[in-house]
């Protein structure tokens, strides 16, 4: 049980944490944070969070559990203001989509208190933005990745373990780089794939949308989110995205040199590969 | 209003458009056609076709329309077995992925039937195939677009105008080559990302599906499609779409010479225009 929890940055993942662990019985009091006080209002409205204080650093205080649930940009920032005013033993998790240079930040940033920092990543998310689109069953059957080091106490990775269990998550442990490695195929690049493909449609022909079908519609539905949050990651995941995206574009170099030679068997080769791996992703 | 239509290929456009004529009112007896004798017993089964008939050529005699549904690849070869059978007058369309090589076999094998060739192409599909997918309103509120070219009767073109009109779709007319160069970035593009995807992922870390969230799901849900459809789709619109694969790697090159550098606000540009587009593309 959670005495008080202050999630930083209310919007979709820290209000669905908070609305989650409510349901549960999990948490006594919860606080928000968070630099827009439009949204910290609209969070106390909706029940999301029984009270906002906006300077993080006044947030913290008291706060046994604190969640960072701001941009991966932003981590920095938060966790020098926190640092001097977290309760001693207070157990600190993030949600950050790249894990390496959260771990970085909060090592340089936190002091005797990193050993109670417990990186942290579920893997569930929406295009949606903001605490309106705040759900209670958004981690459920969801996988959590908590990615602590040697520092960190293994106290509190049994606090952040169960406090995710508490929202139905399945919580695994790797290290922060592999985490990142394997994100950056899985989820950054998909993303950055949306991105390019919308840019790159839209800089083409002025009515090429008219003829859009409903495989580019799925396909792009992610490069609806949100442009700064996936800047941050891109910066704070640089090493791993540039390789992965280069890796990606040699094999959509071989790709074309198979289809302008018609190399039909080389192409229904990867499609059937490509189908069944597809399979195997909806199990 | 169709006396007798012959479908040659009734999967998921073919028993569509039959079931979409059929609840029009727009259509007497259909003919259906095709290689699997077990799927045109389905869809007689299912009321999709009113008789089967596995020979094309036989297939064809006495239809006033004839519309040509197979996988793009065969479309040459059922061209060269229905010229013959063709009853004088009828006008023969195709609902291929890919217009410029389809003129083409019908420019060779049609002879004077040529002139009652309408090269089409409805803009919907689904990643499911087989006539069990077929429903009426598959094409309701869809583009179709029709490429005749200068041999094309333009009493040929208003027939196959009217039929999709019946189905609900909202019909326009291009040249052949600007499709095909318009359908390589809006839905061959996207195709062949979404396969690339699932098979670059799946060379990677075995355990890599297991971090895979609804982003990834979605952008590749239509992995699930076709191979076969879709290597002839490749090989039948192979100079557009190696060009327009190669130009889009291309981009994803800048992108990770960005994102390697730190450049925030180039990223920051580029993610805004597409989700700026990805808007207008909801519209």
């Amino acid at each position: 049980m959670i005495q008080r929890l202050t999630i930083v940055g209310v919007g979709v993942i820290g209000g669905s944490l908070a609305r989650a662990l409510r349901q549960a019985g999990a948490v006594g009091e919860i606080v928000g944070s968070g630099r827009s006080p439009e949204s910290l209002a609209a969070a106390v409205a909706r029940g999301v969070i029984d009270r906002a204080e906006p300077a993080c650093e006044r947030a913290v205080a008291g706060a046994d559990v604190v969640v960072l649930a701001t941009p991966v940009g932003a981590m920095d920032e938060v966790l020098v203001r926190i640092a001097p005013a977290l309760a001693a033993g207070a157990m600190v998790t993030d949600v950050g989509s790249v894990k390496g240079a959260v771990v970085a930040a909060a090592r340089k940033r936190l002091g005797a208190g990193f050993a109670h920092f417990v990186p942290g990543h579920p893997i569930a998310g929406s295009e949606k933005s903001g605490v309106a689109a705040a759900t209670a069953d958004l981690f459920r059957g969801r996988r959590v990745v908590l990615t602590p080091v040697f520092e960190t106490a293994a106290e509190a990775v049994a606090r952040a373990r169960r406090m995710w269990e508490a929202t139905g998550a399945q919580v695994t442990e790797m290290a922060p780089d592999r985490h990142d490695a394997i994100l950056a195929a899985t989820s950054h690049l998909p993303q950055l794939l949306a991105y390019a493909l919308m840019d790159f449609l839209a800089r083409g022909d002025a009515n090429v949308f008219d003829f859009a079908g409903g495989g580019l519609r799925d396909s792009t539905r992610i490069a609806a989110s949100d442009p700064v949050m996936w800047r941050d990651i891109c910066l704070a995941n640089r090493t791993h995205i540039a390789r992965t995206l280069r890796e990606f574009g040699a094999g959509l170099e071989t790709l074309a040199a198979a289809i302008e030679r018609g190399d039909g068997s080389a192409l229904l080769a990867l499609f059937e590969r490509a189908k069944r791996a597809r399979e195997t992703l909806e199990k």
